[in-house]
């Protein structure tokens, strides 16, 4: 069974570069590589931040967050 | 070719996880990933830097840096 990793964002330019050099780095043959643009998918929200996301982007790998440089916090996508 | 993938850590506890989360699911088809322990390696802390890294723990994936959560500052490790 593989491994959850899923990649939060927010279309940022931090976001984007990150979701291209890291997210589609991961092996596909070990991760099911999820993509979740938080801006769009506000209902999402809420389970990122029971992960522990404080701002995106970031990658939930196997549950434990891993914050990839910073774009924006996680307030900003509330309003 | 692979693409060059540099996991710099220092050991500590916030960079272990990321190796093993982040650095070891990296696709090793694709990527050539080296691991480098800048308190062990501090040769390397200036070609880390050159490469725009911080903080630790990083992955310069391609040459751009990737902060992933935070260990320690750079200059921590000049001591």
């Amino acid at each position: 069974m593989k491994t959850s990793a899923i990649f939060y964002h927010a279309g940022c330019p931090v976001c984007i570069e990150a979701e291209h050099q890291v997210a589609e780095a991961l092996d596909s043959a070990r991760y099911d590589v999820k993509i979740v643009h938080l801006g769009e998918q506000k209902k999402e929200i809420e389970a990122a931040e029971a992960a522990g996301v404080k701002s995106v982007p970031a990658i939930v790998i196997d549950g434990a967050p891993f914050h990839i440089n910073f774009g924006a916090p996680m307030s900003v996508l509330k309003g």
